[in-house]
């Protein structure tokens, strides 16, 4: 990239975030709370639909300690509330559904056009999967 | 982050690209093509809508030459649609409206969050805005 702020590559760095909008290279790292306000991980990464442009899941890094036994849960978008004061996400979720949820490891395949793993997972959050949700405006 | 992909800092980033599904990480540097499949220039990065989930524009980087004059053009994501043959996205721009349009440039401050600003970009593109779209499923 050629860019004149080489510190995070993104354009603008100074004001990538702003009340609604954020540069996906800086949703990477955004904390996520429970409802009891405890900091649970934060998002590893985003998986876009290229078609529709919707988030189909934001990867929750949860779990272990010290990065060591973490696992990396895909978390539906929707399970997921913007807390401006915060400044990171809130999910209702207690720490036992969370370890209960599907998951994978750091070194583990995921085929994510699996939509049988992708229904199990949008099961057990009961919500909508990415691939059924209304097209884009 | 703890990965066990430092290469990207992507998870799983073997297969964090299929058929429909991309990380967000991946998109930046996607190549973008016109009708005539004359390649126009890539993704830099994609601003997420925080409370939709949904992408209000790619930013794609165009113009100049070899990085030297390049500016930022965000696109609302409905002009992009990809291809998969190309493993790029198509936009019906043919250059001289693309440099028509709204742009900054890498060392400009954008206020993402000015709506009159958001509001001529998709004037212009004959798009509606990210924050008048229906929200997400």
């Amino acid at each position: 990239m050629s860019m004149g702020t080489p510190a995070t590559g993104s354009p603008a760095a100074t004001t990538d975030e702003t009340a609604r909008l954020i540069a996906a290279e800086k949703v990477n790292g955004t904390s996520v709370y429970n409802r009891q306000g405890e900091h649970l991980g934060s998002i590893e990464d985003v998986m876009l639909d290229k078609v529709s442009g919707k988030v189909a899941y934001a990867v929750l890094g949860f779990g272990g300690f010290l990065g060591i036994g973490e696992r990396y849960h895909p978390l539906p978008w929707s399970v997921l509330a913007y807390d401006t004061r915060l400044g990171g996400y809130v999910v209702d979720l207690d720490r036992a559904r969370l370890e209960g949820a599907p998951t994978f490891a750091a070194n583990e395949d995921v085929d994510w056009n699996d939509r049988k793993w992708g229904q199990r997972v949008n099961d057990y959050y009961g919500t909508t999967p990415w691939w059924a949700a209304a097209p884009a405006a």
